[in-house]
């Protein structure tokens, strides 16, 4: 295990040891950490795993993930393994999915909201572009409750490459603009493959990326203030996937 | 002014400046701080405002709101006024107005969020119990983008008696949870009034509040994977009254 994640936080630990894809270093309880129902799962499968844990002071906790609310529990652990973006396609190459494209994310906060959702509405790909905005950190770990394990994370060194190569394979793609003419629930999603992009904080999706899009979609408002969290956009427009697809399935 | 409430970063200020509703008793502007359109607007306003500003060491900024991202500006200025239920009730009665009703939340970025949401889907009021959870603070306001600003957040004493004085007055409650049986989107939403009760991060909507409720939703899920962040399930739910709204004007 070359490169080391550190996690943090109860059910980020426990979420990373059921994905059974992660390699654990080592596990470090805090001594003045109260016993739950938790704590316990983490002990039991940890013999069971045969991975270290340790009952340290708090204060070492505090020192590994600082600012961090870590609920007394820390691990050290393989990072996540990136998805390259031909194989992820070839996985799901007999299966209508969704990905969602992240323009150049910048905070952590909003990743792991944006992952977490994703998964519970059943997105099988996170793209994320390797040299601008952030990357999966402890702090998406954690606000992604553990998600980040039970979807795919595509690294990829040019978003715009990575459009022309999903729509090239039967992707239809869809950017979030607040200045598109239609509205997000105008699309039907039921039949197509879905590769939806979301911009940046303040930048929003790129000119480029806009002009490679098959739709471009906005969230209408009922007030002058137009200005949602990227995570909140991102949640609204997949649960409309979502239910379209079990109106379908009804 | 006896209180003094702290924000930080430019659009928080900026937000509070045109509210009109609040009281600045200074600004303070970091000297390292590179001046932007948005600085600029804050020099300006305060300048026609008659609001002190002043330049000081970046540290006197870290010192004042430790671990937040300033950016370079804070402001000391009156509390958000909070707004009672019945002074509520009486100025939206005659219209149809929504509320979000939140049992507990205890997260700084959750509430900040849902306050966002909240406004850019047309919420009038958020309603917060004054001894469980977070109430408006700094971390609130500046998650919120300034929304704190753009709507009536009302503090009460217990959700229970709000709930029941909302029913009384003509408002559908509606709760939340993931037990439900009913789809969010099942509900017509159009020609009521709408309070929206969300529960807490992790014991979610209180039994007695699901009892006084008019409806419980659920929001479908396509995986296992059902942990939904509260501020997103707020947004979910939020902008379906939103579209099924703008339907309805056409």
């Amino acid at each position: 295990m070359e490169n080391v994640s550190i996690i943090y936080g109860k059910n980020s630990v426990i979420e990373a040891m059921m994905s059974g894809t992660r390699e654990f270093n080592r596990i470090l309880i805090s001594n003045t950490c109260r016993s739950d129902e938790k704590i316990d799962y983490i002990k039991k499968q940890a013999q069971s795993k045969g991975i270290v844990y340790q009952f340290v002071n708090k204060e070492k906790l505090n020192a590994a993930v600082p600012d961090a609310n870590h609920q007394g529990v820390i691990a050290y652990l393989s990072p996540i393994k990136y998805t390259d973006l031909d194989d992820f396609i070839e996985k799901y190459s007999k299966e209508l999915v969704s990905v969602v494209v992240l323009d150049g994310i910048e905070d952590s906060h909003n990743l792991g909201a944006i992952i977490r959702s994703a998964v519970c509405a059943g997105v099988k790909g996170i793209v994320l572009p390797s040299r601008r905005g952030v990357l999966v950190n402890s702090t998406v770990e954690k606000i992604s409750a553990g998600a980040v394990n039970h979807i795919e994370i595509i690294k990829v060194n040019s978003i715009v490459n990575a459009i022309q190569r999903l729509k090239e394979k039967n992707y239809w793609v869809i950017a979030a603009d607040h200045h598109a003419k239609d509205n997000y629930y105008s699309i039907d999603y039921t039949d197509i493959n879905v590769a939806l992009i979301l911009g940046a904080e303040h930048a929003g999706v790129s000119k480029s990326l806009l002009k490679l899009s098959d739709f471009q979609v906005k969230i209408p408002m009922l007030t002058n203030f137009n200005s949602l969290n990227v995570s909140n956009a991102a949640a609204i427009i997949l649960f409309e996937i979502v239910k379209q697809k079990m109106s379908v399935s009804k």
